[in-house]
């Protein structure tokens, strides 16, 4: 046996170990909780002492910290399985399609002035301060929003009577304007329900409770990402929304450094609706809050992605 | 010393030497999560043997029930306190702003076959499902979800048009009608997001992560209901929704054993949608997974119950 085949070898006895002592941990967080996690229990379990386990894993929080990654790793897995690429569908990728649908409509070419008379008193008032801040124009700061040259929904060319019209009455689109993204948006919801239901443990593990003294390190957040990536994708897919900017949007133009992502403020938004959304059904479903209400989670999953698609 | 007094006087230490036994479980707890809350440390640091400490609490889950009927109680109470009465408002008890409000509109006379043409297809099959499985009218299912005889959206004057109209055209209010009943909701959405903050343990131990093997009570079901209730009021007394009954509106007809409370459908959705996406948020934010985002949550929550209101 040539040297690195002795270390391949070695490295694979060493990942099955690894491998074996996962398995353990999972069982002892199903059975008595993540905080009662005991590596020497475990050693006991796999015939081993506790100082050659500690040669697999150096402490608890590293042991933690390798099945958190497993759960990010397998869920973005399963995100990015059910999440269809944007190049494989009829659908331009990322900003395109919001530029490409409001061109359609007569208000692309509407003034700053145009903009402030669509939006609310209080969101044209935080337009306007941070595009002094930034030493912009307000029409930047929109765009920075929603990826086009106006505020939410389109200024209508009604807008100049004196008839106040609801903000979506002259939506450029019709709110469910595009079946395929809206599928793709629930077949991303149930792909996580069906990822979380198949393991709740898993899923606690890293949207649960936090484990008191633990630290994750700062790769585990660089894993998380890619979730939250795949979320963009499938967000930046959708319709333009046609509700006026609010606060939260404006907020988002200036405090979005946690992506890359090159979508507009108002994709953002969405992403982050879509996600806490979900786990706020999705964690009560599986903590068991709903066993004696007897109605079908499902469907309240459904109603709350599809108003994320109205809005 | 009487035996009254006697008897008295006791009880009462009773409850003292039990309400400390409660801090050091909540000390534990903080320190090394509740899976790992142990009868018997608890007794060594108030200076009891085990056996003593047993005639205060029975067992471990006798104890974790304590908590979390404690954490309820105190949860109700804050809900209760911040959502004002519908008797102390203007806005009148319960579904009849919705009867009221609707009335206003042309379209309470609306028939059935004027709902059928309002709601999407497959909404119109399920109510007349409804209507035929329970030997009632199709007007009558509509009535059990909005508490009025049209679905959603009014149906409007314009609907007899060739014209397609968006289905929230003709709403008969603007959608944030009650400026006084959108500040509650959201007042009683930070009254509880301050709650949870000020012990996210608190907060955890009822919405978090399952303790394994600890199985609640009958009756604590009974307090979480309290929380529910004051969360139906509120719903109950917001403008009524302007969208078409989804799938999960009529599902709830059938599906609401949970509650005894009057409201229609349309609010028991709302109430859900309130819970769980303020759970969402809330419990993502406490589990501290915005730290590295940056951004502001309360923000996000507060544009979650706006779009919930535009419904």
């Amino acid at each position: 046996m040539t040297e690195s085949e002795g270390q391949g070898s070695r490295e694979r006895y060493r990942a099955q170990v690894r491998e074996e002592i996962k398995q353990h941990a999972w069982r002892q967080i199903a059975t008595a909780g993540v905080n009662a996690l005991s590596l020497n229990a475990i050693a006991k379990q796999v015939g081993m002492s506790g100082p050659a386990l500690y040669r697999y894993f150096a402490s608890r929080d590293d042991l933690i910290t390798a099945l958190i990654r497993d759960a990010y790793q397998s869920l973005a897995d399963t995100v990015r399985a059910a999440a269809t690429p944007p190049a494989t569908t009829d659908v331009p990728a990322l900003a395109a399609p919001i530029a490409t649908t409001s061109a359609t409509s007569a208000s692309v070419a509407a003034p700053a002035a145009g903009v402030a008379t669509t939006a609310g008193a209080a969101d044209t008032t935080a337009v306007t301060d941070i595009a002094a801040g930034a030493g912009a124009t307000s029409a930047a700061v929109t765009r920075a929003i929603t990826g086009t040259t106006t505020l939410g929904a389109a200024v209508p060319a009604a807008a100049t009577s004196t008839t106040p019209a609801p903000a979506t009455t002259n939506a450029p689109t019709t709110p469910n304007a595009d079946p395929n993204t809206v599928t793709d948006l629930a077949k991303l919801a149930h792909a996580i329900r069906d990822w979380a239901r198949a393991d709740p443990q898993r899923y606690f593990l890293i949207y649960g409770t936090p484990v008191p003294g633990y630290h994750a390190p700062e790769d585990t957040t660089a894993i998380s990402t890619q979730v939250m990536t795949a979320l963009l994708d499938a967000c930046a897919a959708l319709p333009p929304t046609t509700t006026p900017a609010t606060h939260f949007d404006i907020h988002l133009v200036t405090h979005r450094d946690w992506t890359d992502h090159p979508a507009p403020a108002a994709t953002l938004h969405r992403a982050l609706s879509f996600w806490t959304r979900l786990h706020g059904v999705l964690s009560l479903e599986l903590a068991g809050h709903f066993t004696g209400m007897k109605f079908d989670p499902d469907l309240l999953i459904t109603d709350e992605l599809n108003a994320l698609i109205d809005q």
